[in-house]
């Protein structure tokens, strides 16, 4: 047995609480080295005669990924503490491995063993419930709908008439976004994620200069409250887009820096390096990136905190929205995401807190500040794997296995997984213009663990590269939209509707299958179990596949040898 | 290459702010299995032409446990943001190690590495400075010093006179302590810990009856006031120990509840069960493991939390007290101890907060909650070793230098290093009376990174089984002390305040020994060097040893083969 892949930490994705009453306790051993594995678990104070009382129990295998086997079991300790340990076996030998380390016989005392202390309801990560029933709609409000021509800015560029430039104004407004809800709905979205809508230089508002107001390009107040209120009738939540890690260059507070210097009542609101301060030719001042017209605020100054979590309470208690998405989210300090978390839940508690982290984000997913971060090792994997055949099947399932064993349960139930968003190229460019592709990335996508979201446009087969690329008008005119395309998305969106084991309740099992092309995974539910079968391929491949109903084909299937052609895939509700 | 054995995730004890400028960066690796590792870090921001630019440094062997070597780098990065990855090379190839796992060529895209997105000052673990340059002292008020007998509890039995039973009462107190500083100034010692010196019912005062008031028996606030005054004169610091997690029996609140079941108002403030409550047969409320006079707290209700934070700030306000040590901390929630924390250090940014935690503390000493735990994982292996000859050298050794890599430098600098408590029997009866043994203990002690702690009585050779043998009276007849032991500590504990890379500023660096049972490590500080030598043996040996002063026994050494007795030892410190 190999020792050293051994791994186990509490108190992170190896070992925390699910819900106030249930622990889920994580092993990670080396692939295909250990037979079995058994944790040894107790309350750390139930002794009989000096002797510490426990049970013990299979853990089952949930996955693999290139190096590991990953193994799980749920307790529920009686009294809310927890001493465990493992016993694992291969062919040869068996090891009982402990915080100590590892024993050839098994540690009678409790001060060996792993401690899970209490089970306190407090820490436990919980997201909103509605989260994971959520399929959500990113707008970046410019390009989508141009519904009331007089907030026009100046040298308003015709809808769609050119490519986007990155300084091109449309004309989009949250008018425009009223205007099209029916498209929305029609589709199956219930959660819109709004890019910046508050005032901004920029025509992406990354670049704040007012936190109060929407942008006038946009609306205003009443537009807005409009539009959630039209949504929320709907049944449509609302997330809109905070940027804290910085403000924009004409953001008052940093205009008076820049007018009076270390005099101004602001100084201590940014990250001035020396006086005076100076933009030119480099600044002297922290900003995200080295983008001079993107000061970085000082959030461990009180003030600045108490300005930004005014900003983040006034939105939600004045327009009752659902969601924060917190941009560039992972270079703000922790200190302010657990203020932030603990003011925004008090006022609204089922509020969905999102940071924009690309990276293992584990350190912001433990209960006291996100509830989600958006899910990019999901795009890659999906990408590489399928729309740019960059790695192969075994490949995906691994990298797959590992961000879902990277998290608790709880967390990858509420991950924010995309396909692309307005910091990539759109998916249909990353599949090379082939929508068979596409049509296979949202059906992984609709059936995956996690809050799905459509960027708009992508539905009616929209184009374009990077920034600016990916940030065209959207099309309306019905006759240059995809709408195969889009009927096939929102058929998939409302399967997921309707079977929750599509979605979060269900947990993500490979199969394997004869056809190197073919990904197959079951979706295991607690009452009920569904198999998804995705031809990756231009061959058409043939499954063997057990009885059950094709909720895609609408057709009961008996056991059978099943044929997929090229790109074809299925989904079937097992027996 | 073993892969499976390289382990690293940021944001722990791999990779942390060790203060508001300089990261620290820790890779592990298979024991002797990679001859070096070079870390890859950058900006994640600075590009050149679509190329991401970053450095190599090689990391630093720290050392190794049983299966794994652990390696470090300090890094500074100028924009206090780091993407960074491995480099590791053995005989036969070279890996690159990143977030995504391992290349055989260097990953070009800032995508692919590990992620330290910014060091904000606010989130860096911070400890008081003056931690680790003290030396405490643990007292157990009801027997260090009867100074009062004006106070003495009716059936008081008179000091020393019988061996300790559970509900024994000697009559020690405040005024004892008062009356005794000379014996611990004396002796070195500049903090000292005090067991609960609140109202309560039993001799050791953990059932807390009065959270506001010194218990009768031990004095009143104004004997507090004068301790705290002579001790702070004598520049000896005060840490007072708070029960948080549960109360006593007799505390008012819970007696209410008792009293009127789910029309108290305080029915909230514990975790009852159900109605009515009950205590016999069983408790059907959360106790402190199974003590039904120790109701659990409910610190997740508001109240509850608010009462509690005001006894928190209150004797660090009105008394000014230095340290609060947190009983059965493990058990509290998260939420409250960092509501806790950033209410005390509001009022004394200096204050040490020191949690009871007897396993793994990671999740705690991270910045927002506690400054140290008690490191009993420090004391099984010192007493395992000198004490017990329960383990070898190289166990030891491995046991050392895990516990030192599961935490941050800054964190075991300020660890709280006991040999023993008033929880545990006492060293000299874990030593089976073996003085000699004591003395290499202590020399151990005293030249470890953290904060040491004497527990009463030890310092003059009392012995004592776990409690209630452990909490005899301190013995003052000098005639009964023993004064040699007691002077070889001092002079231990003046050597550590006179050079304090002795203490907290030198690094362990373990060195070889041929003869099996001396134990040898320099402590490497930034600008000397010691090298401690402790013989562990009944037979004399003989060491190879370098040029240098001999500050234990105050002579110059040249470069030599010193010889040591059985039970010697000797602090070199090296030219």
């Amino acid at each position: 047995m190999l020792k050293e892949a051994i791994y186990h930490r509490p108190k992170n994705n190896y070992a925390y609480a699910y819900n106030s009453s249930t622990l889920h306790i994580r092993l990670r051993t080396k692939k295909d080295d250990v037979d079995a594995v058994k944790v040894i678990f107790g309350d750390p104070y139930t002794w009989e005669k000096d002797i510490w009382q426990y049970s013990k129990s299979l853990m089952l295998k949930e996955g693999s990924d290139d190096l590991f086997d990953y193994w799980l079991i749920e307790v529920e300790p009686e009294f809310r503490r927890l001493r465990y340990g493992f016993e694992l076996t291969d062919g040869k030998e068996t090891l009982f491995y402990t915080e100590r380390g590892f024993y050839k016989d098994v540690p009678k005392h409790t001060g060996y063993y792993f401690c899970f202390p209490f089970l306190n309801g407090i820490d436990v990560f919980t997201a909103p419930d509605w989260v994971k029933d959520t399929v959500w709609y990113q707008i970046f409000p410019e390009r989508f709908g141009n519904g009331d021509a007089s907030n026009d800015p100046s040298g308003v560029l015709p809808w769609g008439s050119e490519a986007p430039q990155p300084t091109s104004q449309f004309g989009g407004d949250l008018q425009g976004v009223i205007d099209h809800l029916d498209h929305l709905s029609d589709l199956g979205i219930n959660g819109i994620y709004f890019t910046p809508i508050f005032t901004a230089t920029s025509n992406h508002k990354y670049d704040t200069v007012d936190y109060f107001h929407i942008d006038p390009q946009f609306g205003d107040e009443k537009v807005l409250k409009q539009l959630i209120n039209e949504c929320h009738k709907r049944g449509i939540k609302i997330m809109l887009d905070a940027v804290f890690n910085h403000c924009g260059y004409y953001f008052e507070p940093f205009q008076d820096v820049l007018k009076k210097g270390k005099d101004s009542k602001y100084w201590d609101w940014f990250h001035i390096k020396d006086w005076p301060i100076q933009t030119d030719p480099k600044p002297n001042y922290d900003t995200f990136a080295f983008t001079p017209f993107m000061p970085k605020f000082n959030t461990e100054n009180q003030e600045v905190k108490e300005y930004l979590l005014k900003v983040g309470t006034y939105w939600v208690e004045e327009f009752d929205i659902d969601g924060w998405r917190l941009d560039v989210a992972n270079e703000v300090d922790h200190s302010f995401w657990r203020s932030f978390r603990s003011e925004v839940k008090r006022i609204k508690p089922d509020l969905y807190i999102l940071g924009e982290i690309w990276h293992d984000s584990m350190p912001w997913l433990q209960g006291d500040q996100f509830d989600a971060v958006m899910n990019y090792r999901f795009t890659t994997a999906a990408l590489d794997f399928i729309a740019k055949d960059k790695i192969d099947k075994q490949d995906f399932k691994d990298e797959v296995m590992n961000v879902l064993s990277s998290y608790p349960h709880s967390v990858n139930e509420v991950a924010f997984n995309l396909l692309g968003s307005h910091d990539t190229p759109r998916v249909l460019t990353e599949c090379g213009g082939h929508k068979e592709k596409l049509k296979l990335l949202y059906a992984l996508q609709m059936t995956f663990p996690g809050s799905p979201c459509v960027y708009y446009g992508d539905e009616i087969g929209m184009e374009g590269d990077n920034d600016p690329g990916c940030r065209a008008c959207m099309v309306w005119e019905k006759d240059k939209q995809d709408l195969d395309l889009m009927h096939g998305l929102k058929k998939l969106i409302n399967l997921r509707h309707r079977n929750t084991t599509l979605g979060s309740n269900g947990r993500v099992v490979f199969e394997d299958s004869p056809n190197k092309h073919v990904l197959r995974y079951k979706k295991v539910g607690s009452r009920e179990q569904f198999l998804v079968v995705l031809n990756v391929s231009d061959q058409s491949a043939v499954e063997k596949v057990p009885e059950g109903y094709d909720v895609w084909n609408d057709k009961v299937l008996a056991e059978q040898h099943l044929s997929l052609q090229p790109w074809e895939f299925c989904i079937l509700k097992l027996k």
